[in-house]
């Protein structure tokens, strides 16, 4: 097979024709990401080739920091070209990396590009890359991509004007909406916590001394995120295994940090309250609930204090346990006020225990109501993918799949979609061409078509035409 | 490949020499399933094919649930036959999952219909199916799956009274035999215990107050079940990482539960005092130890006040150690007294720990003593045996492998061995056409044939013709 | 495809030309071996086959266990011929095991005998090999698997007298150095640890009595070895979740473990003080760190008491956590004095929180400075090595790997090399050949070369011709 032709990932007959027939040309749900909404409605230029794809995307910078490039290269000073050189000299030593492919997919994607990148290639590239930046500024790139409906990830206390702005410019078809991630207001125990506490009760207008306070800011918060069409929230846990308290003793949590310090177990089960709280209220306004575990953040102290979270220094977390998160959604279910919920976890040895555990907790007409998210982050690679889709398959019910989403940075992320759709196409005709599934394609097609697309629009609620 | 033609899972010339010239027409030892030796005895009569494939099967409830089933077509009041419409058209939302194939293969196998199952088959698969029951009693499919010995789960006081009317009964060709499964005299902590001691003490005709009294109460049940014909154990284990408890210390904790509340971890030291006690009496008796651990059962606790127990709201566990487990394997060694064992956990990421925690255990003459039991529950499929097999051979001998039992609630799941031993096959002829083992039929087919049958009758100590 | 023939493992004409073009002939660095220095300085002599295969290697002796094998034909007292007789009627019982084809690759690799090993070939075999041992000593052997450089496994207290006279040898051309194992000096909880302290300190020169005065010796040791040539250390750890005690807390330790007892935490957290203490020192002299986690040893209180230690009675560890490991790395990376380090851990679940753990601390110039070492023990199979690189490539840099080394007692094991590289070769090609890296050889060789041999030399910091 040709290197990343049009059959890329596609091993068998059937995935060849269940992605060019099904999956191709559907549009995209970017249902989680990490993009600017600011740079959507400003519709940023890029300068160069450098900006796009080395400008804030952490996955690259360690890439190249494990191949030994010079911190210059990556967050340093050195000049754009310089950079691209760098990134274009190492990309070659990781065969099998998901970066290496979804870097390809762009440049031929967005670039009509098809050279391989590599050392002598990377001026060329560069300056191919620059030219055509030009006229793609990311209304355009966003557009290309054939992009519906995109959900940000904003704080509570985030006034969304960008998306309000958005909202207002009927020259942009793709929805873009806000997304709820309130993991500040319950992390007790960071230290600029009381700073945030003033924010967040300026922007509910509430004066925020205890936790009922805190509660009606956020319920204050999270109609106001309703009102400008917010559909789903994001939790980022550290998952343990304790009780859940009560209000009043969550209430003495609060107090305690506010007044002093708090030990990693009590942070712990004010988050498993609090995520209680936040599901009764997803819940009643018809929110999905997302919840993302296993990380291990800001590894590397020294390079933490250079330059903060987000920039390439996470692992994944061993010896976490879901069980807090098992009894939050029994409490929630016992209340009938369990909200959508996807659980993805940053471990993939967590793939059976949370693909069982999300299944204890359907309900009628809902498919698939809790399930596993996506393969997340560092398993968002064909490895990664294939375990994700296989064990689903083999515990759950594939067709129940919401799918794909970037959870990117960068806004020429959306080739992961396409990445993702010929993997499950991939899966799907191993098991016709092995005799595993009937080849009908009426049904198959339609499970594609659901997976690709359809299941995340009913599943988050998009309001599609 | 045809759909789950006659070389369904057999992807080489190897794999197809193996499966139809070793395994196809070998007889069937299911050594731990769940069946109620009753239904045996009266030759029991299915209704219809929901009553045999949906009236107690909580694997498909599971299923149809996740797919957004309304509980009203699972365990509800519809009809029969909207029930089993339902059914139909959810299963083809599940391509990999081993549902979709045990249907389609129950279908063929028992039914002879090669419809494939889907919304628009469901009334003539209804009535097929329906039609064939009538001469398809409970003996009829034991029977037609060339069952040779099954073993069932029964209780210590459970008087055996089918088991010894089918025993006596010499116009049923197959050998249906106890298993012991104490659980009920080991979990101190439910509130039924004190009801449950003086049915067990009505049992064993002993008054039971203390530990001595129960370890007397179990010692004589044990002797019984040795009288009927029982070979085996079975154990359900929280596994923890702790001390097994002396016997003075066990009988303080038992005088605590009879008398007020205990902790978890006292309970879990009971059980490993427990098991350290059976062990000994197993080994004694020549009996197999059957341990399965990870499970988190009743997840949901609405659901379970609504069904009760095994109705489809399980769970894989995470978290759990098998460091306990260590210890009394390894006590009952040092004192010469470790049964044969089997080791089963819910979590496939136990494997490795498993196959290298019992291979310790080993005894002259006794192949694999102790071992992983076969791909559980929620492994049972080809993913999860794939990924037992190729860990156990890689790291013990595969030769050694005791092999498949159904678990199952249904006489329709023999055919569950049929996959099991195509899925052998298959990952044998993989080594063959691989290069990996040599083209050696006679080895390989002794093998194939010990795994298959010989060596469950072996280890278990079938007494077969 | 031809049992184990020259294409062995290559299942694509890319992996094909990889390994003949640029694996096969590379020569060997085997930088962490367990083999007797003074059996290379003497030039062994094997007296048989069974003396060579069967004399120290417990991967051999736990599989004859696990297939019944009696004791006596382990490591009792059967002749060598029958102890052979009987490993050879065990070996077929293990499809898919990497003993399997490491044997066969013995035999043809160093006894130019294609047999395939049996109970009928059994004596054949011995005879072919007795008669061929008597021309093929250790050093014959080391020769002929073109081993440019070993690095044995030393404690802190050796003399290294054979390493000394090795060095002297100009007869032989191959660098063998020691490696520093100080694993007794932090082992306080064990009961010969005032007998060890001992003996450290007559070969330091100094009396030990103080935390203070171990670390002395310690670093005179770490001279010592340096002096000889010394580039790695290696360290078994029992990893766990708890914080570095400072100096001060650490000397309490060492002082209580020397009046009395400590706890397993204490023990713990004295592990990791002298980690932070050696690392520092290994970071001033270049060397390379190993850190080998996840292994529960001497698992059958038994056999331990018959056998003692490396006898084929371990296990994979279960409920270990990287957290520890952790805050090591952090700390020395703080301090700017992080060795270059090798994390290997028994437990295939540890590999993707390893490699993302291990990712975070980079340094300019030093492609993959902290990374995780190869698949190990019981992970030393297809299986494993599969597992492993295919996790790499996905979160790491697959051109970054240092690579095979063999871990191993046996003299005869170097065609794990020759295992590895096919292995790798074989997944490269299956990249090139699904279209998932470009048909380019000049970089997929270079990487190839660079993980055979040349990573492993830089790595360690040979200093070869």
């Amino acid at each position: 097979m040709g290197f990343m032709d049009k059959d890329f990932l596609l091993t068998t007959d059937s995935a060849k024709h269940l992605f060019h027939t099904y999956a191709e040309n559907l549009p995209v749900i970017d249902y989680h990401c990490h993009i600017d909404p600011a740079q959507i409605l400003e519709n940023h230029e890029f300068s160069d080739i450098t900006e796009a794809w080395l400008g804030a995307d952490h996955y690259k910078w360690r890439l190249m920091r494990v191949c030994g490039a010079d911190e210059k290269y990556v967050t340093g000073d050195a000049s754009a070209r310089e950079k691209f050189r760098e990134f274009c000299r190492l990309l070659p030593l990781a065969p099998g990396h998901p970066v290496y492919h979804w870097c390809h997919l762009e440049l031929r994607r967005y670039f009509g590009c098809e050279l391989i990148i590599g050392e002598k290639t990377a001026d060329e590239i560069f300056d191919i890359c620059g030219e055509k930046l030009k006229s793609l500024r990311v209304r355009d790139i966003i557009k290309e991509s054939n992009v519906k409906a995109i959900c940000t990830t904003d704080d509570p206390a985030d006034e969304l004007s960008s998306h309000t702005a958005l909202k207002a410019d009927t020259s942009f078809g793709t929805v873009v909406l806000p997304a709820f991630r309130p993991d500040k207001s319950i992390n007790l125990h960071k230290g600029d916590y009381p700073e945030y506490l003033q924010k967040l009760g300026l922007a509910a207008n509430i004066r925020i001394a205890t936790l009922d306070d805190l509660l009606a800011a956020l319920e204050n918060r999270i109609d106001y995120f309703d009102a400008h069409g917010c559909r789903a929230s994001d939790h980022g846990l550290d998952c343990v295994n304790g009780e859940i308290p009560t209000q009043k003793e969550a209430s003495a949590i609060f107090a305690k940090a506010l007044s002093g310090g708090i030990s990693q177990s009590e942070q712990d089960a004010f988050a498993s309250f609090m995520l209680c709280f936040l599901g009764r209220e997803y819940a009643k306004r018809g929110w999905a609930m997302e919840i993302h575990v296993g990380a291990e953040r800001n590894v590397n102290a020294k390079m933490f204090s250079r330059l903060g979270p987000d920039t390439g220094f996470d692992a994944v977390r061993d010896g976490h346990s879901l069980k807090t998160l098992h009894k939050v959604l029994d409490q929630l279910d016992r209340e009938s006020l369990l909200p959508k919920t996807l659980v993805f976890s940053l471990n993939h040895n967590d793939n059976l225990t949370i693909t069982t555990l999300t299944s204890c907790f359907s309900q009628g007409g809902v498919p698939g109501k809790v399930q596993p998210g996506a393969a997340w982050w560092f398993n968002d690679s064909i490895l990664g993918m294939r375990e994700h889709m296989e064990r689903m398959a083999s515990v759950q019910a594939l067709g129940n799949f919401v799918g794909m989403l970037t959870d990117s940075r960068s806004f020429l992320s959306y080739p992961r979609h396409e990445y993702f759709r010929r993997i499950l196409c991939g899966y799907l005709g191993d098991l016709v061409e092995g005799g595993l599934y009937p080849e009908d394609y009426e049904t198959l097609g339609r499970i594609v078509q659901n997976i690709s697309y359809y299941n995340a629009a009913k599943f988050i609620g998009f309001d599609l035409k």
